[in-house]
């Protein structure tokens, strides 16, 4: 049998690559699941004897620690790969006739690599040209068309869903998220960074069945695909969506506040406005988190302090982001059992 | 006792560097060893307790994973250090005066890394100056020199004897070699590679009593010494040799087409000829392929695809490039297991 | 329960990384398991389900592998770290508006990494500015303050305590240390290195009863501080301290020969004399070791042959220096244990 032949005949296997191939219920299993891993690790070892290729085309702390340390809890071992730079530049496009910088093509390396290991996950993002191609996401479509194995995405240009995972469990080990107020916060930068994050955290909390509030400069809207999923999610559950550039205004009522910093789709990867006083309106304050419900603050990480959000938040009472960075682990261990054991604990 | 004495005292360890340090039945019986543990690891954990450090001088996909995959399989621990980037430059010459660039002698970094774990492993590309200086692999020398544990080559100036064994169970795979016909053939490429591949793919084609033929274009012939095995290897199983720039010719017949580029020895390191005449003459294709007694491409990878070979051979039916780069992990499971156990499976 | 109330209510987690912070018995004791270890590995998995994060901000061969396999001997997992170059730079100070290069504060980093990992370690060389912030150590201090785990020092600007476990284990396998002496002679290099090294050298041949011998040119002496520690620990022991740049009549009567290369502090962070003659008067020969009570020669490793130590020392009957790298293994192993077991092995 020729490995053409293989390809071929291989069923679909099971992936984690995008928030929207899953139901509010489906994501729903994955968080109690993590929730429960977390109160009581599996005693048996499910991934005994399997190996994860994680692969890193940007850098990475919680999501690589995480993802190792997750897949050794339950028997498994991690292959840590920096693609590009332990390796080689790898090419993704069909046809391509290979004369250039890249030295691989992605139909070769995945394939070898679910031979090697039992799955395969991907950080890829993107790559600041235009949104157009970047959405796109050449080399985890590529991963995902060419591996024979589960397919984890470990943050793209489109999303991060393993980290919407944490959040949404973050919140509910707190509150109940049905019908409670999610503000997505915009936050100041020194450059313009991905829409992964901020997609993922509105989807997720959409999908939670919150509220949500998106408060962000003019300019600075996220992906259209992405609103209308969440207006639908929001719609399905009878939550409302807004949108404003009140920033002062958007923290009433709310019971979590999310900050992130994202660049414009207009002025694609332009530098962020600078002005002292653009920054200061953006900045997440302690006055700001009192106009809400006690509402918790949470961030993905890294948090540059004093730019994105003050000490006083980040020391003070609101922040979870230690919590919620923790939760990375359990979230990863319920996304490994899900792909390649087919089962979740309870 | 000191370490000077150790080093006197101890046996020279088992190693596996070269392809001409074992007979044509011993590399048939790791062959056979590794096709038995692709069917049936081994229910053991043979390596508990065990660590091997696999030492990069230079970048690695396949060599990288097969081998850690393997050890972890095997029960052992993989210690994988890129020497150079993670570390610092190293000295391999007796008697240097170390007040340059290398911070450290390979005479105490390989004995300590002995020290540690039970088989250490190392790749090194040639430097690319003189092809007198590079066949003399100073720093594999150094490593077999100094080392008290196993040796493993991870790929040489003069060989890649790992990629030879898989190379030949991929074979044996699909036919008994004896007899058969097997075609090494040249292939362009942006710049001026190494020779250690194609030696060793044509080393282990003649110990398996393959019939050889080498088509290449002229200025390309590979080390003499590689030439003398080969023969040597040819004429004692009756087999047959042949060189030629015949490319289209060379195709007929065969039953394995086993395609790479390499740089000249005569024109050391130059860039490659890179005319598209030229290098449409030697791109494989399946009009080439069609010459064949139906035979299967091999190719080591990562393969530079519409250079070294159209899509249409990689992607059509000949291809087992998938299942050649597999079979890196079997082999090195049983190079891991004969160095480090003394055993093999049947 | 928020983040901050969590770190609040913590109480301090064992730490070993600084020498000072231990008496005499507590270091033998450590000197001592590390021996049983090395003759009796614990048949149980101490370690089993836990993993530790090993940061490295400075590169690292000996440290590395010896953790790594440490850890993994006593059936824990090790993550290791290239922080900066895998992720990105960190932010130590306390109030910092981080618009700068730093992405991520300890602050969050530490903790993070504490929530994953059971305990955690770290290299940081001296920025090479000034002395005066140097010692400061501000990303250790920041690992001790913020970490909710075991904190190891894999070599900070004052000390490398685990080398120097690893120093004094190698003396007490060859004779009772009390009373004994102990040369640390400096030597000639390419460039001005940190202090660490030998200032653990000289705390621990103190603490550990021996007499202290400095040998060092004019402006090359250790930080008062640590000379202060060393003549109290002479003085408890009735011991002898001595400061001399007589190298050449340093070296007789000693037991122990310590070779080591380090920077000036009054002329912190310049190049070192470079005259030939100067390096040949502090190089180490065999004619000084000849002057000796027939010492053994340690070093730390990495070694610059013939700059630092002749060939004929390190490849005469004098050396240990394999040994002395060797027992990084063993000692390693004993800091693991006491910091996450609280036990040790007799």
């Amino acid at each position: 049998m020729t490995d053409a032949m293989r390809l071929e005949d291989a069923p679909m296997p099971p992936q984690f690559t995008h928030l929207k191939d899953f139901t509010s219920s489906e994501l729903m299993g994955l968080v109690d699941a993590a929730i429960a891993l977390k109160k009581a690790p599996p005693s048996c070892k499910p991934l005994a004897g399997k190996s994860v290729a994680f692969c890193f085309m940007n850098p990475s702390l919680r999501t690589q620690v995480s993802f190792e340390v997750g897949t050794v809890q339950l028997g498994g071992h991690a292959v840590v790969l920096n693609l590009g730079a332990d390796t080689w530049k790898m090419e993704s496009e069909e046809g391509a006739v290979m004369d250039g910088a890249a030295a691989e093509h992605l139909k070769e390396a995945v394939p070898v690599l679910t031979r090697y290991c039992q799955a395969v996950a991907l950080r890829s993002f993107p790559s600041g040209k235009t949104w157009e191609e970047d959405r796109k996401e050449p080399y985890l479509t590529a991963f995902k068309k060419y591996s024979t194995a589960p397919v984890i995405n470990m943050e793209s240009a489109t999303g991060h869903p393993c980290q919407a995972l944490a959040d949404l469990m973050t919140i509910k080990e707190r509150m109940d998220p049905r019908g409670k107020n999610f503000l997505l916060t915009w936050a100041p930068h020194v450059k313009s960074l991905p829409m992964a994050v901020p997609s993922s955290a509105a989807e997720i909390a959409a999908a939670g069945g919150m509220n949500v509030t998106i408060a962000r400069p003019a300019g600075f809207d996220l992906d259209d695909e992405v609103m209308a999923r969440v207006r639908a999610s929001c719609q399905a559950s009878g939550a409302t969506l807004r949108v404003t550039d009140d920033v002062q205004g958007a923290f009433e009522g709310q019971h979590v506040v999310y900050a992130k910093s994202w660049g414009s789709i207009v002025d694609y990867n332009e530098p962020l406005p600078a002005a002292p006083e653009f920054r200061q309106a953006w900045i997440v304050t302690a006055d700001k988190m009192r106009r809400t419900k006690d509402a918790v603050f949470m961030h993905c990480l890294p948090v540059r302090r004093n730019l994105i959000v003050r000490d006083e938040v980040l020391d003070g009472p609101w922040s979870v982001v230690i919590d919620q960075a923790e939760n990375r682990l359990h979230t990863a261990k319920a996304v490994l059992l899900k792909l390649m054991t087919g089962d979740l604990p309870r």
